[in-house]
């Protein structure tokens, strides 16, 4: 019954959940210009955009998963609807496969960035909702083992055009790891190449010691701790490996699987130095079934692979009884984007506003100052116009503070001689200059 | 314990939600280059992106909504924190200009254009999950009225650029309304306003009948009918309100800030005939305190209005004490999107497939139509390879089905002469060129 008035009123607390995330405007620009960059690269290459509910039935998204996937999904009722935000973009590719399958073109080539959640414990650079670039290609039965080739060539062409130093895309192939640990006999093969996907992270003693523990000889852990240490070219790497004599069908499999898709490689205009046969790559999931794909930035290997991905069998077995089998990659563009942030890579990335010219004009010239911004508009710039009144040092500030690189001042001598006195706020020069009000003028920003 | 083997395995239903919605790819290309375009016309306006969780605190979230709001929007624990998914993309701004505010350049012009999440009813048209475009400029303290005729400019530039034919801007003031009905002794002027709004929708008996039962005199509702009817030029229509000789302070704010507005949008481009006064037009929510908006297709006033917002005092009262006024509007383009398609008006709006060209090779010759497609690539083109072999019939069929413009037959004739032949999908020619293995060639595409 408290009924005093006049009282400061009570504010909620804006902040945000635990775990998420969002920029300021000179951020989010950077990033959408990352994202702008890969999507047009995915393009290029002909991959047909999808765009899934970001909501979808918890029988459907959790149809595979257990263990740690289930624990981190956001999961609730609505009404008697039973529903969970999607963790990655895979699930939802393997369910739009299977509901659309009479009305897709196999081999179906789609890309999807899009936003995924996970409840997380929240860490730098890991965020409970974050953006994933994937490509994938979609076989209906079949699909030739040159898509895996063509995948590189994707991962080369975005990482170039993403213009962030030298990388290094690794290849490797899951049938070749198999038949090298079948023909020692070893039968839990995905624990053993879990074990070996973290030798970079624990070191060769640890995975060692791991190994011994899951019941593998000396000799097969001395062999591993060899067959991990290979990286180099495919002729190095491949003729290295011919030299073992491993009589094994699926080691045999393996081998010319990744000698076909290297022989592919170059036609893409992969330069020879951007790939190499890396055989300690192993990617930790266990439904990769051939070729599989990790990058890493080559003066910022610290930063892990920032592109992964590999070859399926069956990407929908939980929805249908067609068999899909696939090849895809994915980028982690929100954690990139931090990680790059936090390493100072992106500084020299890109402009950080988006408005090209700020027009100003003074009390009486408002009109003016608006027909000029729509005549620059015309001529393919972004255009703001001060409408705000104030100082002139208040309408420069303006300018500074979101990075605008010309200002166009609209006074009354330039309304009546119809002129323009540009300002380069970078360097302070300005200059007056005549103004075209249909057609806008030329400036180099 | 049913240990049969062999059997057909049993597979989930890969459906999505009741009210959840998504395209095949030949939609999600129309669809994005309507948002591409929507993006595009923002940005030439110097607007700023942002991008904010999906998931906010439902305490933040549901501050100022009660009633429907609160029934439809989707809320759920995680762990020991109540989470909601925004259902608009005004109140996490109001969150987002709280939380930085110092951080923030003010006016602070944003737009966002993101999923909102709401648990209606399904029905045709009307989704759970849709894509809002919103822009909003917002000020510290003041915010001139110049403002208000920007959005118009905004709405004008963006329409033309998607090409959907004529359209029409309805603009009002509330303070116009607000006043009109003071002036009359009225005092319950928000149920009398939405009485107003339903207008089109209900007709002028039932809206009559409406404030009658809400106590109107009938002296004040023939003059509101007579209000409402009003629309037209701003000089015609101001000139009508002249004559009501209405001595009423709001009343007069309003029709001054009415002639400024409207005084000011010829300045942006936009021509006489695309913009009308219109005193009907009173939008249902509350919180607007001036200028409001509505559009309308000139052909196809079934639709609805496809763009409506207006000015409002107090952008973020729940989270800040700042005064944050602001004025802003949205596109709902789920909506637009499915209204336009069923009403035939997407068919010429743009291209159905992403890629340009499809190489296409022979058995031997994969390389050099890899080599080819790269090369075109170069040029700028989007080129995709055929990479699954089998008979000249499905590959021209594959180009087919994804529309696919242009086909380049890569043999071993073409080959060996360094040439493709380049087949016209729509027209059927075909026509043997020299490739340029290193720059690609031109083609009209």
């Amino acid at each position: 019954m408290d009924n005093r008035s006049n009282e400061k009123k009570q504010t909620i607390s804006p902040s945000l959940p635990s775990g998420f995330n969002e920029f300021l405007p000179s951020d989010q620009i950077l990033f959408n210009k990352m994202m702008d960059t890969i999507r047009a690269s995915y393009e290029s290459f002909g991959f047909l955009p999808i765009d899934t509910p970001v909501i979808e039935r918890s029988e459907v998204l959790l149809a595979k998963s257990g263990g740690d996937t289930e624990k981190q999904v956001y999961r609730f009722m609505k009404g008697d609807s039973d529903l969970a935000l999607r963790f990655d973009l895979t699930v939802p590719l393997a369910r739009y496969v299977s509901l659309h399958y009479g009305e897709l073109t196999f081999p179906f080539r789609r890309y999807h960035i899009g936003r995924v959640y996970r409840g997380e414990k929240p860490q730098k650079g890991r965020f409970r909702e974050f953006y994933q670039c994937d490509i994938d290609i979609v076989g209906n039965g079949t699909l030739s083992v040159l898509n895996d080739a063509e995948i590189v060539g994707v991962i080369y062409q975005t990482f170039k055009a993403l213009d962030l130093g030298g990388f290094t895309i690794m290849i490797n192939n899951r049938k070749l790891l198999g038949g090298f640990f079948e023909s020692f006999g070893v039968s839990n093969i995905t624990e053993v190449l879990r074990a070996v996907d973290r030798l970079d992270k624990a070191g060769p003693e640890a995975v060692a010691k791991e190994l011994t523990e899951l019941g593998i000889s000396k000799e097969c852990i001395e062999a591993t701790l060899k067959l991990a240490g290979l990286c180099g070219s495919p002729e190095e790497v491949l003729s290295e490996v011919g030299k073992w004599n491993i009589d094994q069908e699926l080691f045999r499999q393996g081998v010319e699987e990744l000698r076909t898709v290297c022989g592919a490689i170059g036609a893409y205009g992969v330069p020879a130095e951007s790939f190499k046969v890396n055989l300690r790559i192993a990617r930790g999931l266990d439904y990769y079934t051939g070729t599989v794909y990790e990058t890493f930035l080559d003066d910022h290997p610290e930063l892990g692979s920032i592109c992964s991905g590999g070859r399926y069998d069956e990407l929908a077995s939980n929805y249908t009884n067609q068999k899909l089998p696939g090849v895809g990659i994915a980028i982690g563009l929100s954690r990139l984007f931090s990680q790059l942030k936090e390493s100072g890579l992106l500084k020299e990335t890109g402009k950080t506003s988006v408005a090209d010219i700020l027009t100003v004009p003074m009390d009486d010239t408002v009109e003016y100052a608006l027909r000029v911004a729509a005549a620059m508009r015309k001529k393919g710039f972004a255009v703001e116009t001060y409408l705000n009144g104030g100082k002139m040092g208040t309408k420069m500030g303006y300018a500074d503070k979101l990075g605008i690189p010309y200002v166009f001042v609209c006074g009354e001598s330039e309304c009546d001689e119809a002129t323009v006195t540009v300002k380069n706020m970078k360097t302070g020069e300005q200059i007056n200059v005549p103004m075209d009000l249909e057609n806008g003028i030329d400036i180099t920003v």
